[in-house]
């Protein structure tokens, strides 16, 4: 088990991850982004198959967010994420908890949440991953797409906001279960690593009990050319960096 | 009553239009270029709501399709569709038909066609325009988009091709009124008037009784500056010009 410490180039924040295990990449990046704008002071935010606690801790580096909570069924993630807040001293604002989603019912959290995000698994159950942890982080093994919309339904406030980051190639799949589940679909913008190319993820905000009424906002394009971000993305990662 | 022949620039095409009623716009030329790319030799193809007919018309000049039929409910586009199919001399090819979608079982087109395309009413029945033939054209007033989407899988062989041009804000609500209908969303494409602006229109293809997965294509930008055309939608309209 190799760990290493990475620096966020946030504010001095950091996070520890396992080199065999799952790391974080720029969906987490483009997820906090999404995320932070719908974020006051005072919100109290939930992060659902949290991991290693990306998303949290770079939340609560981003954004005066009162309470921060990540939820992770993986022991080995949740442990990681755990002493990822302790070394952020965060430990005020940041819980992590090693519970399953799929029983949210029994942590008292019905309703309590003003946004709640979540970077869940990508893919279905089908094809295997080399090892367990990645397994469970990216295909649908311990928690469906459905478990998720269920949790993020019970533990947020009416008008409470859902962003998740996801692959197109569900999109459809994904709107159709997020409406079944009273979240509705309102801002939606497809990332491209070119211009020209097939969006290869998408960020979504639904808002519980919202009515039927969407806005697809500028597309986000990765890459100028080959190892050149765009100016945006220079300015989402020099954000991390004042 | 003012009417106006315009060249189309394709071919020597050419539609009727009535200056005081609906006329085609971006949207129509966007869905024809998009629709082009799914039509082979000997394709048959039926446009609902066809208003004057320019998207059998523009397929008939960009494509070898065999057989085009438009269907129009209102008497005077419909009529303005068959004079400009006479003017074109497509009369073989481009048949016209003034009939109510909602009513379509009783045309005798059931799994007839490979490929199905609608510029649909983009509103809800609330808000009125100024006279009878744009609200109708713009208005779901004779049909809701659930009414085209069953007439398009009425008519659809299986896994025939469903081709549609609407507004973003109602994109979930349509998605989810597709899958319904068993018209499965598989290629998305947003539109934009310029890169860094709030997509105003996107196209989709559905196929019937297809398997939920699907793609969403590179951004179709407009303008790159005000009244100057990106070198795609320069392409789109010149490839009518050839």
């Amino acid at each position: 088990m190799i760990e290493r410490i990475e620096d966020l180039q946030c504010r001095g924040y950091k996070i520890i991850q396992d080199t065999e295990g799952f790391c974080f990449g720029m969906d987490a990046v483009l997820l906090s982004e999404f995320t932070r704008t719908v974020i006051q002071k005072n919100s109290r935010i939930c992060d659902l198959c949290t991991g290693n606690g990306i998303i949290p801790i770079l939340l609560a580096a981003k954004t005066e967010a009162e309470e921060l909570i990540g939820i992770e069924i993986q022991e080995r993630a949740a442990d990681l994420a755990k002493r990822s807040v302790k070394l952020n001293q965060e430990e005020k604002r940041i819980k992590i908890l090693q519970e399953d989603i799929r029983q949210i019912d029994q942590l008292g959290l019905e309703e309590y949440f003003d946004v709640v995000s979540a970077n869940p698994p990508y893919m279905n159950a089908g094809i295997k991953n080399q090892n367990e942890a990645k397994l469970i982080a990216r295909h649908e093994i311990t928690c469906t797409f459905q478990d998720v919309a269920s949790a993020a339904y019970r533990i947020l406030k009416y008008k409470g906001k859902f962003c998740l980051v996801h692959r197109p190639n569900r999109l459809a799949e994904l709107i159709v279960t997020l409406k079944k589940n009273q979240l509705e679909p309102k801002r939606l913008r497809m990332v491209h690593s070119y211009a020209d190319r097939d969006a290869n993820l998408f960020l979504l905000e639904a808002v519980k009990g919202g009515r039927s009424q969407m806005t697809v906002e500028p597309p986000l394009v990765v890459y100028q050319k080959p190892g050149q971000y765009t100016e945006e993305l220079n300015r989402i990662y020099g954000r991390l960096q004042n």
